[in-house]
């Protein structure tokens, strides 16, 4: 595995990979890996001849108020795990070259970014629009993977390869949990031990609401009040949302007809935490 | 030459030539073609094995009171024209095509898009710079040429592509002029023959103003004050600006030093023009 910062040392092994038809595959992270980053790039090593892992915390897409500085990192550690999968090319760029003196370009993807998280943080996902784009540009895959667990995020991502006629293809994969439920998450660090107890109950709040559909329920009233009385009756929690949405166009649903995606944003003491689920009629 | 207006077709021939390694330019135009587009083709036709025409009206870059319905549309002479400079692809995608429903992608270079053409037209390069970025995406040139007429987009262009880190070269060119001095645009057909004699008034006072410094001027003031004073002097016009700017960052030079950009955008009747010109110290 090489670890390359330089973005003009990527984008010269991109172009000549691209020159080749090689097919490359890109994970974007921000590093600090668990099992879930792992799994997307497991799924990039069989999917493509060279994988590369970009590993960024990207300013952009924090709030003056966020956990920037704080987010946790780990260098050392994550070249390990990645080498260990079989990662080629380590991608660890620096917030001065992606964004030098002068820089003043930025992408929004405008409906699918206002509502959900995008209300709650304000200029997040451009931010996260925005350095997608560089990252694609600056390493030029034929296919990158996102998780699931950031599901506003992925379909934002879907929305910007197809209105920008990027010739990529993007794929989501399935959130990875703890065995009792909880979803990976680097921020899951910032946790003290009564707060990892209550941090379940997210997950408990999608089983439940999981159950309720299994058992006919269709309301998006009669969903979201069971969500919400599971996450009021937990210590240390604050819900910033939870919501039944469309899964592609992100559209509040009233009735569940087919399917929806049930997102819920959570702040678990001072740690906001996501999750989400796929709610189908059976 | 070949006509692609489907933009699936122009991006499976982009991606096998820059599979095959082959140089392309693209000279991306709103049609109408004057002598200051081919200038652009002939320049493009040199410096690459080759050259993409787009012809694009676009929506996004006109406000709603703009001129968008009545801009003026000629496909069959532009076609004849160039295939006489020796265009392989003219390229002419449809609205629809391009802004499919749901679309909502838009990319903004902050701060060079404030002032001046900004300044009066909201949005404007905001549908510029995603336009252009769309097409580069289609065509995928290593080349691309603007015309120096319109120096805030090409200067905004520049900006997009290093900030983007697209792999394409921007190339400004010259103005391209009639006989008497007025910058060749598709607009000037708007005029009618008085107006078109006041439409003279922005070369004139360029001119003046390059004759101000050529004996000594140095001062934003005095050469701002001459040129307001030809403009106000000219029947059927109306001043939007008269600005002198750092031909790089666009912002507002009090004293010349070096090189600034005097730029210029004049209503004469109900269609605006614009105009610029280096001023150097000699």
């Amino acid at each position: 595995m090489e670890i390359i910062d330089n973005p003009r040392d990527m984008q010269s092994l991109a172009a000549s990979w691209q020159a080749q038809g090689i097919r490359t595959v890109l994970v974007p992270t921000m590093g600090y890996f668990h099992q879930g980053h792992l799994s997307l790039m497991e799924y990039g090593r069989e999917v493509g001849s060279r994988l590369i892992v970009s590993l960024f915390v990207n300013p952009l897409q924090f709030g003056p108020n966020e956990d920037y500085q704080r987010y946790p990192r780990d260098l050392i550690r994550d070249a390990g795990m990645a080498e260990e999968v079989g990662v080629d090319i380590l991608y660890t760029p620096r917030a001065k070259h992606l964004y030098p003196p002068g820089y003043q370009t930025y992408v929004t993807v405008d409906s699918l970014s206002q509502g959900l998280c995008g209300a709650f943080r304000p200029g997040h996902f451009r931010g996260v629009a925005t350095v997608v784009l560089k990252l694609f540009n600056q390493t030029r895959p034929q296919v990158a993977i996102f998780g699931e667990k950031d599901y506003q995020q992925l379909v934002i991502i879907k929305r910007l390869v197809a209105d920008l006629d990027l010739p990529i293809t993007i794929i989501g994969r399935p959130i990875v949990r703890e065995l009792d439920g909880l979803a990976m998450s680097s921020r899951n660090a910032y946790l003290s031990p009564p707060e990892r107890s209550s941090a379940l109950c997210l997950y408990r709040s999608l089983l439940a609401a999981r159950e309720l559909v299994a058992a006919g329920e269709r309301s998006r009233q009669a969903i979201l009040d069971t969500v919400q009385q599971i996450i009021a009756a937990t210590p240390y929690t604050r819900l910033d949302y939870a919501e039944l949405v469309d899964p592609e166009t992100l559209e509040k649903v009233q009735v569940l007809r087919g399917a929806a995606r049930l997102m819920l944003a959570v702040w678990v003491g001072s740690t906001r935490l996501i999750d989400n689920t796929l709610l189908k009629e059976t």
